[in-house]
């Protein structure tokens, strides 16, 4: 076990930190923060997602948030596109990089997408088949892979298996979500003592949510085994300091503060990143879930 | 390095969490608080401080709070004593443990207490062989061991330096703070990596803040190194989620939830503790710090 000389971080805050947020964020402000972000150093950043605005308001207006941005090209801009429709509209768009994703809980699957597991990956067959053909990379997300609301314990075997063939299908890489937040060190060992039995680390991602304190932590670990990508999000985007029970993203500040601090170079810049802070403090009008930004700011 | 199969949380929020809060907590709520804590399987309670008024108003009434807990055998009460007159209070107390304290910073010590670190320690023999003669056990804090306010980064040999003092004087623990939070994995390993060649790791104990969201992290570290004592505050006292660069003791929920993940015994029942972050909460009319707290409790 070495943790790796540098980590890429996926900065998710503009789409799953957005959509999980109770206020809805206009077209513009989206705009501002993805460009801030862009100056930070991050290389990539999810920005949106292609998906029925009936289901995620949220992100209804995520093509002309692409078609606003200041595209940098040293940055790989990506979307979520559960289906063909929205695939084909992420390409109109003109997005980098595209996202599936499956659950490792059969009960999650029913209740969230009304299908099987198997079903919803066999949905994704021609949004990964065309989005090859316009050599656009597709990421697999796996979610609640430490534990379902609805089932609990998930076993680490079965993220293996949907990790395994999402890879086999064709995604370049494998973001393991622990979406309720609810995994600890031990844990993600267990999950990671599995599924890198069956994926090569170099492929895996870590999407950890902080709703028990525990996403660092549980960072940490992955990071040991040696997993080089990690999912953030700016201010811990998609978690409420008030809301009993909410569960954000890790904060990108804490987790580029650690790296800095275990000297793993991530290439985001701390300051720019509080700007960035300070800019959704004030689009929500509350203090940042994150420590550190609550610590350095208020300095 | 290998994990500790148990690990003996030191309950410190009665003492260094509220000192540390604006609100002035009564002696009545001081009591029915740690008499909670005493039915968590909390086996160590801080429960005050006999320190001068002027300096700690929240501590004042110490003696009052000894006078009216339901002591548990089982668990041992303990109290800051900096002088013979604290000492000789918390003696007529009743105390089981007492605890003096330097700083690995010569700014911090000279700001904070007038003296050098070696005229603090000095002050610190009388009082050490009064509890011996009694048979009561000192411990030893060491503040600003990854960082000080005033002069940054602290040299791991200066901590060093003043737990081995310490220890040779006669404490039969060292507590390591970290008292600004401001750690890293990285720093916590360059800290161990020197104290631990100075002092057994068996008398070695970690005091973390979470002032930039690193405590639990941080104490994973240790843990890894072997340090089977943890100091941690119920819910998190001693920091505000509100104020910027509030510095509150990692969260005791947050630490056993941890510590049960990883499969090592603490002894404490998470039930009866979230019985008592929401008695905390009620105190000072506040959500908890703690995500655990948070999160189970919003269930």
């Amino acid at each position: 076990m070495a943790f790796p000389s540098q980590v890429s971080i996926v900065e998710v805050g503009p789409r799953d930190g957005l959509q999980n947020e109770k206020e809805i964020v206009s077209a513009e402000d989206k705009v501002t923060l993805i460009n801030m972000l862009s100056d930070t150093g991050l290389e990539r950043i999810e920005a949106g997602s292609f998906v029925s605005p009936k289901w995620v308001p949220q992100m209804a207006d995520s093509g002309n948030v692409f078609k606003g941005i200041d595209r940098n090209p040293a940055i790989h801009y990506s979307a979520l596109t559960p289906n063909l429709k929205g695939l084909e509209a992420a390409l109109e768009a003109g997005v980098d990089e595209v996202a599936v994703f499956g659950a490792a809980s059969e009960s999650f699957s029913q209740k969230n997408i009304n299908c099987s597991i198997t079903e919803s990956l066999q949905r994704f067959e021609p949004v990964i088949a065309l989005a090859k053909e316009h050599d656009i990379p597709v990421r697999g997300y796996v979610s609640c892979v430490m534990g379902c609301p609805y089932e609990g314990d998930i076993a680490p075997r079965a993220v293996a298996d949907v990790s395994k063939t999402l890879l086999d299908m064709g995604c370049y890489e494998i973001s393991l979500g622990d979406t309720i937040g609810i995994g600890t060190p031990g844990a993600t060992k267990r999950l990671l003592d599995e599924v890198l039995k069956h994926i090569p680390v170099s492929v895996t991602a870590a999407h950890f949510h902080d709703t028990y304190g525990q996403a660092l932590v549980n960072l940490y670990t992955a990071l040991e085994y040696g997993v080089a990508t990690v999912d953030a999000a700016v201010s811990g985007l998609g978690g409420c300091p008030y809301a009993k029970g909410a569960s954000g993203n890790v904060a990108t500040e804490d987790v580029v503060y650690m790296l800095n601090g275990m000297g793993i170079s991530s290439g985001v810049d701390m300051e720019q990143l509080l700007r960035t802070s300070r800019f959704v403090e004030g689009l929500l009008n509350r203090p940042p879930v994150s420590k550190v930004a609550t610590a350095l700011l208020g300095k």
